[in-house]
């Protein structure tokens, strides 16, 4: 089996690398040549000069895999892509698209006969050695030619993958991945920092959060990852307290408006990103002003 | 009608300057002895040099108002004028304990056959002019001794003082009130902070708090307040992102966590001044770190 | 001063009266023929037959202000009027239109010369006695033209109504006013079911209600209608404990989503009204069956 | 090694079932005596008539094992239990207890020269196969006479059970742990809800629950428990949307506002927790009846 990985990036790369390792021909291009012929060299990946050139080294039906930041560089790539290729081919959208956008692109490809696949995929940079989860939308006829690739990708080849519904359904079922993944962590995040500012304990977070992997309720891999890190540094005064969002935490509140869901928890760990990416504190010296205007409060001058 | 003020700061001094105005004695006392001369000048006060001087100048059923700080303050000063009264005297704390304490305390003094009257008081630093709003719980008895004082202090005789309940009710009351305000005071914050980030526009927040105050459904007192303020200054820049809280924003979350009754709003309100106050920014790290961890994203160095 | 009303609703009829007993000559047109005939003979309406009847009543620059349902009628309604006016012409969308709608439109009529203002609109069923709330976004020369109407809609010539930036920002400034609402109503429901819970106080809301509103930081017209309702049943026993939203509170959380900026208390107190609404209560059967999965703890059987 | 459990419900009699199978000598007594005799004879503990009975059956020094509910049963087990005891025995309570309350009797205990160790103590009716997560506060001294013990109980002998600081410190991390498991349960109960409530493609939660347990970032125990309740049944139509929460839950919150320390989603599932206990709907019947105030919206009657 043989397919074209466009994008060799963080994912794309280690993702191709793990294509190779488990038998599967892979294409590769990246805008940056130099990741292209590192993997050729390592592992085996045939090098390509261009989204063209890569789709040139397939026979039909060709299948090509994308890789790529969602929004222009992904809907770009798309373009270039769609007058190469022909009814039968397929393509995989792994990146973190909007579901909308995946629909859309579905149903544009499926009047030329062109399968649309959304992969949504989970296992960030443990996912070469663990494997991927692979939340795929999709015909089945196409997922059906990529299943030797989804086997290789995934945990094993039985589990960590399937076919999740139609086109859109992919990228759907990986965005409130996110989402929950974006309230277990705040959940942890704050039961630590409370066990932090229990200084009459003076509480060791790292044998804690160690000790909780073992036998408890709260065991994860969210915790795997974090106690091994508080074992490096538990004070963590290198790191900005500033949480970056994507957009999937963001689709995920904003599907829950368009449901009319009550996303309680998930959207409130969304606003506490926001929180800490503000940089001019307003609506909390709003705040600060109001004590003053009706109760006399001092205000802190900043 | 006379009764003895403990405690003339910023709400004990204005009371004792609107009940004075109101045509009620007044026995003032208050740690620093200038605010007492200066009222005493100004409005006719009676000054006493002790609490002990404050009820010797009080006749049978004494009446004596505390307007200290809740807590080990407001507590010395009882410890000390229980033996100094007697079973038919009334004891009115105006400040802001909880009312557990009260409770406590009314169900002590009723022993001695003493009265233990909670006002609650709102109004801050506007009450001098506006009034004030009085939360009365304790016997019908006591209050009615109280009932000329009370109806001065209140923005007219008949509205904006009322006898709620029993001992502790009005305490209950007014944390209540406290944590309703809470929720309004961070909605309304929210709400501009969303007006300011919205660049395109250009809004003149003054313009607009000023509007809403007329005929909108938001129309308040928070927000009048809130709409003077921003007619000075919209940027906030000289006041620091740092909200304080209070003893009965906390008691109403507890209250609500003791009840089992949900009160995300108010006590979410209350978690957000917390996270104002926070310098340490631990459970942001975690949670760049832990974004490190599984996905290899960068964190912002601090 | 002459202009067109379309759509005699619970809004657009009252301020139809309004604008008439204010002097202003109004041509009336709504779907259902009766309410035109009744503001006809009470207030001197011009009637009018359809849209079309209704344009041509006007003299140039025609005022054209709908006050219909936002979404589908109103843009079907703007469809019709389009071709019937003429370089100069204004439309007046006084309907809860989503602001990137209005900018859509603007920006359409714009290129034939009409104006387009969005003038969101507040005060409810009580804006014909005490005036409504204006929050108007166009060209200042459009607004120059409707300051008449405007003057006679506010509750006083000179305040209630505003020109606070270009189109769109009129609902723009109304959508975040009804997202403070929200969060308004949402503290003030809270505090009362607090109270309403503490039952070893028998507390009465409807004097607690009406107590605060003289004097206490919580004074309000949401208190205000909130303590009149009171008044007549406080157990409500007749009213469902399900909380319709609108879209305009839907609108300011997303808003909030597309700024990156944390709207913690407003987006939680549109989760509740989703909450409120929810009849499959999934996610609380989901947590039971949780619960039983791990601990053992017994589920209740619906 | 000997040493009395007290207590034999789910928690207590699989505690120690697992203690009997590791070779520790287990001395049980029972409220009800029947599930003593069973222990007996599956399991060969030493049957116990009552408190005093056990502690005869044990050797100085002492350890006598509670797992009892929290509150009253736990205290007055401990009041019968302090005159049998002697300076050098060893008190375990390994139930829930809140930890200010071990702090108390640690150092009451402490006066007689009697070891208090709270054993903060997760795993559920699972422990018994699974073993246990023991989070062990007390001085080093008793922790080492009960070592063995712990060794058993925990996953295995080094790991999933740590002695993580002073008397009081045991409950207080176990105290956490829950409130993490709140959040991290109502975080993974949304996102299904939102799965769920996506008719259009029709997913199919027990597939994408089992294939998230593998190489996602939301794998986790209570996902896996999840995953395998849906497999039996996704509907949920039996299990009654109610969700009941336990002390350490309120606890959580309470030392959160105690700490002055933010934490927005574990108190907000906690709140979501009580609003699914609420049978009275009082406040959403209150903002029905305020939208119906302010704009005439018509109210469902209930």
């Amino acid at each position: 089996m043989r397919l074209a990985m466009i994008g060799l990036g963080r994912m794309g790369g280690n993702m191709a690398r793990r294509l190779r390792r488990g038998g599967i021909e892979v294409v590769g291009y990246n805008r940056s040549r130099e990741v292209v012929d590192a993997l050729a060299a390592e592992e085996g990946l045939i090098a390509a000069d261009s989204p063209e050139d890569a789709v040139s080294r397939l026979a039909a039906p060709r299948l090509v895999w994308l890789m790529l930041p969602a929004g222009a560089v992904t809907e770009s790539h798309l373009e270039r892509l769609y007058p190469l290729l022909a009814a039968g081919d397929v393509i995989i959208d792994g990146g973190n698209a909007n579901y909308h956008d995946s629909q859309r692109r579905g149903a544009r490809l499926a009047e030329q006969g062109i399968h649309f696949v959304d992969a949504g995929t989970s296992g960030g940079v443990w996912g070469l050695d663990n494997g991927y989860c692979l939340m795929v939308g999709g015909e089945a006829a196409a997922i059906e030619l990529l299943t030797p690739a989804l086997q290789v990708l995934a945990p094993a080849p039985d589990r960590g993958w399937a076919h999740v519904g139609p086109v859109g359904a992919g990228h759907f079922t990986k965005m409130v991945h996110n989402g929950i993944e974006y309230g277990m962590m705040q959940a942890l995040a704050e039961g630590l920092a409370l066990l932090k500012g229990k200084t009459e304990f003076d509480l060791d977070l790292a044998q804690i959060g160690e000790l909780w992997r073992h036998g408890s309720v709260v065991r994860s891999w969210l915790l795997d990852l974090t106690a091994e890190a508080l074992q490096q540094d538990q004070d963590l005064a290198d790191i900005a307290p500033v949480v970056a969002d994507s957009g999937e935490g963001r689709w995920t509140a904003v599907e829950a408006i368009d449901q009319g869901v009550a996303l309680p928890v998930i959207s409130l760990a969304l606003a506490m990103r926001f929180a800490s990416q503000d940089e001019t504190g307003y609506a909390n010296r709003l705040l600060a002003m109001m004590r003053n205007a009706f109760g006399g409060h001092a205000v802190e001058k900043s």
